[in-house]
């Protein structure tokens, strides 16, 4: 899907391929983030629960109740190996939920729990992994207040998934939405990319590295709070997990009717994530993240933003990466460092199943 | 665990067996909602995860805020077949958090689907559970707001498994829990037992009975608000689901510190669910139920409250089967008509795997 790199594209009158609809059975691609996972969303999910929550397409709901705005999101986290270098399932599954809640703006409350756990799952590993649920918890300053386990015979699971849903409470005055992205807003990025598939990859490829790739995974709900104390009319908010920083600029991209410009040089990758995606071929802008967010705030509250993002331990190496702009809409180009555009696409199916 | 019948037996000095906690690997029973289950919860989940709102023990969450308590629930549906006479994963996946929360008097409001889905599942039969997902939400007045899919291969899952949470409101001076359970309460329950395990069993089996036993699967929240119009001061509510209505009893019993009696005969159980259970060897008492609830009413309101349960379609037969006492406290006790005691144990494992 990707043209030639090259200015000489003609942006304004590219379009994309049709969404790939005519799948009879379902393909990992379609839990992977990318468009075959859209079109599950659009084509069938959307219109059998249709409702004006579900269509604003965030990361998390929010409705308007008797005390105030909440936000409402869940996760299932079939993530494998469940153990891994900076995380486990458990961590995940809790700051997986926290995030998306806190990329409504909201402060997250309240978790729930289901566990499917197979047949002869170490009782050992599953305390160990609920014990990383309960320390991600407090971190994240939340408390898991219900939840159910479910148990399937060998073969029909693998060890455990768990999936969470969460609450939380949206500030007044907070007004975060994809469809708020606007033309000559600034698109700024919490971190370098790509750093927890890649932790995933490696463990799974069994690579070494000079420097150990760590996941990412953190809660992001107090950096998300620290940047609305100085830029309140922050307008979207996004994590980039499944399918990266690129399926998530597109779906901003493509929600709010808007282009993008990034500048490719400036978006920060840890040169061994950056090692460890050459040798894997993959694009470290579809490599999923945590514990990193991508801002899309209007100019005259960037400067401040940025600056409350890197004063905040989970955002030091934040990065100022692009523009959003009224030319090519619904399209995400990417200016590379010798001055050629590219476009990023928002890829079909899955570039590494399992990762969250 | 179930002693021979009779009279004779000291109820007041029976203990129940410790708990099996000594399993190194997670079993099927694990899932059961039984003994097992509870010690998952116990051993496991509620000291990692400490809090007041988890520790009630309650089918949900009942949380204070701002605007008034909400209910917070969440469950995992995982069984098979996906299709069954009465109802699908789909309906079933809905209604069954629908009902988790109107066991605290909750009003439903909201509900997130997570769904699983293993490589190859049919796209024609998502679309089918969730168009019963979205129909069994328009009975319940609930609508789905926030969802997350992902794909696990081949193998590595079972077609489908859906998560729901859900959020309800609890009215104001609703004070239904567990702990409520007191000498002299009458114990109702809102129509024969057994139906939803048998309707699965049955297609799992191959069985052909004169007439289709059919599951029972429906939202209670209806039912419930119109058995607190008139009995404000219900004591507890649950569904008998995993483990049915054995499980569900020893579960208040034993959260509450009080005995319960219950006639036998008094429990109203469909003439082809008793015969299908006695060809499989199995005991109605403990088969899962998803469309009934049992109340526990003080004395004074149960007779309205029954009133109320028979005028609603969904408690037609509802039925007084016994009494709350503080004799032999945490021990359920069924009187048989010939007027012998039977103690009525919580099953330690899983009676019928992946029921729900």
């Amino acid at each position: 899907m990707t043209p030639p790199a090259g200015s000489h594209i003609d942006l304004e009158r590219w379009s994309c391929p049709l969404p790939l609809s005519d799948y009879p059975a379902i393909v990992m691609g379609h839990g992977g983030g990318g468009t075959l996972s859209a079109d599950l969303v659009d084509h069938l999910f959307r219109p059998a629960f249709a409702n004006a929550a579900l269509d604003t397409l965030s990361d998390s709901a929010v409705l308007a109740r008797p005390g105030g705005r909440v936000a409402v999101s869940t996760d299932s986290f079939v993530v494998k190996p469940h153990l891994f270098p900076g995380g486990s399932i458990g961590s995940l599954a809790v700051n997986g939920t926290v995030n998306d809640l806190a990329m409504s703006g909201a402060i997250p409350r309240y978790l729930t729990a289901g566990f499917i756990l197979e047949e002869g799952f170490s009782v050992a590993t599953l305390a160990a992994i609920v014990g990383d649920m309960a320390a991600a918890a407090r971190a994240a300053g939340v408390i898991v207040v219900t939840g159910d386990t479910k148990v399937v015979e060998r073969g029909h699971g693998d060890g455990i998934y768990i999936n969470t849903a969460g609450l939380g409470d949206v500030p007044p005055g907070v007004q975060i939405a994809p469809q708020r992205a606007a033309p000559r807003d600034v698109i700024l990025v919490s971190g370098p990319v790509g750093d927890h598939g890649m932790a995933i990859m490696s463990v799974r490829e069994g690579l070494e590295f000079d420097s150990a790739i760590e996941s990412d995974c953190a809660p992001l709900n107090g950096l998300v709070q620290s940047m609305l104390a100085v830029a309140p009319d922050l307008h979207v908010l996004r994590d980039p997990t499944r399918g990266g920083l690129a399926s998530a600029l597109n779906e901003i991209a493509r929600q709010a009717g808007v282009g993008m410009v990034i500048e490719e040089d400036a978006v920060p990758v840890r040169p061994a994530v950056r090692s460890a995606c050459e040798l894997l071929g993959l694009d470290p802008f579809f490599v999923a993240n945590e514990g990193k967010l991508v801002a899309i705030v209007p100019p005259s509250q960037a400067d401040a933003c940025l600056a409350a993002m890197r004063a905040h331990p989970l955002g030091t190496a934040s990065a100022r990466i692009g523009l959003v702009t009224d030319r090519h809409p619904a399209m995400v180009v990417a200016r590379t460092g010798l001055g050629a555009n590219r476009v990023v696409t928002m890829q079909i199916g899955e570039q590494l199943p399992r990762i969250c």
